[in-house]
């Protein structure tokens, strides 16, 4: 009989293997490739690796660059494997017994809740309101304190409703509470207004943020936090020595140096989802969330039977199941334009009885 | 005030970050580069990567790969970043609670301290015999049983003394333990001897390999861990989804099915390890131990001042300081012919009172 750690058996397993979908849009990833004059960068540095070392300066030069960028210093960057990663640390790091009590928002990541559970912590959803999804911002503030919380955490734009909260918002919570306080800033190249400037006066608070989605490199796993030296410094200490590897924390270095050159990527998906935003509030029965980020959220109440239809065609979307707030619901990633045209005609065709 | 999760900040904060030596034979990395033939193809099969995707099938292709080269199951096999990973994993998964008892030789990989305490288990080392590095087996069986221990670890051959383990010796610990064992078989491509074929008998043993060594990718951060499905699953169970990024999986992937052309490199690091271990008997005051791996340990009286003025010449061996077992002694990856005579000459005349 093998002895394993207590609730280890009851934590779920993984199987992300997907179909090989014609259309992917179930995971808000980007849909073009790498801007060409970057990809042929990245190739070139990747090609300079002495790929029998172990890391080494790579991992400082990527949180220099980006310290550099916030005027912050190298000190208030951590770097992993991509912003789950990071986030997962967090909730371990603030959790460790059933009395830790982490609140977050719901719905929101999906993953929160899980991550609570790997950390033996409590996850404590607060419920987003069902018809709009907007945040009782002082009800919040209220179980976090009531809660004794150790770790508050805003998805914000949040993934999968796609609204975003304004940083006043986000002030006031950060104002008004003593705990760890995280911000889940995944989508915020979409969005822009971000809470980066209260690192400063609140120095509970963190920000963690990706390079999967508006840099286009969930291949890499690559995401950073940004906080108060302190809480760096306790953070990595979950960290075993060569956490990352050499390879993505070159292509995200180069791919953060060139930056500028995502900027008209990130405008096409803004501006396909606009777009599409408006072509679906044109279908009878669908309700169209407003969103800040590479998405849409739809509540349809044939949202199961459409899945079904666009899986048969070859179109991954997310569909939510039973999840809590989420009934009836698809989030559609915006893909490029010409993908976009054909889901939403499967989609037209759906409601007007014609698929 | 943040409530960070009990026993973090007792945790070392780790600051890997080396200086530029001239000759880094300090980590037992392989000092060659890729065989040019495999460097071609795995920049080749990086040019096709789909950056902006997460990972998805190339985890198992991976998994099938080496699956087949063992003739086992995808299920028997699980990746890492790093051995070091899967190891941290595995101590995570045995570990939870001071009454966890987790037993491994002492001096043997230093990270088995560590990973215990990060696991919030009790590490219990047994020491090797302070002579010649031996494992008193009846007497680890013992300790293993008589703690009640959760896991046994056996690195072999064992970092970073380089003695090797016969099969018989595992076989015979397994056979008389019934908790989780793990056999760390990171230097195994310079040994050959290993325990793999037991795994059919004891389906609670468990084997870890890594890519930093043998196959020179310690940029990568790819390893490996073989053993029972049910192990496999439970393990499996601590690791988020997406947790290795695709860059490193087909690297990997492609070193491994070219590992044929890693043969030659692996004879030059084993001939020269030999070749170094005669040349460093004929220094008086040094004892070179025996090593089946690309390093050799030396004990030198003058280790110190050895280490100094190896440091002062941009040379960067290994020097444990205090450290249980190893003082005065000096861990020497091998390093490529030329990189071997600079550093001998340095030591020679270290010996003969010219340095």
């Amino acid at each position: 009989m093998l002895n394993y750690r207590n609730g280890l058996a009851d934590m779920p397993s993984y199987d992300v293997v997907e179909r090989p979908w014609e259309i992917k849009i179930n995971a808000n990833e980007c849909n073009m490739s790498l801007p060409p004059l970057v990809e042929e960068r990245v190739m070139n540095r990747l090609g300079t690796v002495a790929f029998n070392r172990y890391p080494n300066e790579q991992y400082d030069d990527l949180r220099d660059q980006i310290a550099r960028n916030f005027s912050m210093q190298r000190e208030n960057v951590l770097i992993g494997s991509g912003s789950s990663e990071i986030i997962e640390k967090l909730f371990y790091c603030f959790g460790g017994s059933p009395e830790a009590k982490i609140v977050y928002p719901q719905p929101s990541f999906s993953m929160y809740k899980i991550y609570a559970k790997a950390a033996e912590a409590t996850g404590v959803p607060v419920d987003l309101d069902p018809e709009d999804y907007s945040l009782d911002i002082d009800k919040f503030i209220k179980t976090v304190n009531d809660e004794k919380a150790t770790l508050a955490v805003i998805c914000n734009p949040n993934n999968p409703t796609g609204n975003a909260f304004t940083v006043e918002e986000i002030e006031k919570i950060a104002k008004n509470i003593e705990c760890a306080f995280l911000v889940d800033e995944a989508y915020m190249e979409f969005y822009g207004q971000t809470a980066v400037r209260l690192l400063a006066k609140y120095p509970n608070m963190i920000i963690a943020r990706t390079f999967s989605k508006a840099y286009g490199l969930a291949s890499c796993r690559v995401g950073y936090m940004l906080a108060d030296a302190k809480i760096v410094e306790m953070i990595d200490k979950s960290y075993m020595p060569y956490h990352m590897n050499v390879l993505s924390l070159v292509t995200a270095d180069i791919c953060y140096q060139m930056r500028q050159e995502f900027v008209p990527h990130i405008q096409i998906m803004i501006s396909e989802r606009k777009r599409m935003q408006e072509e679906l509030k044109k279908l009878p029965g669908v309700k169209v969330f407003p969103s800040e980020t590479n998405f849409i959220l739809v509540h349809y109440d044939k949202a199961q039977e459409l899945n079904a239809l666009f899986e048969s065609k070859g179109i991954g979307v997310r569909h939510f199941g039973d999840a809590p707030g989420l009934k009836d619901c698809l989030r559609i990633s915006m893909g490029r334009r010409e993908e976009n045209d054909i889901w939403y005609s499967y989609f037209k065709a759906f409601t007007e009885g014609r698929a």
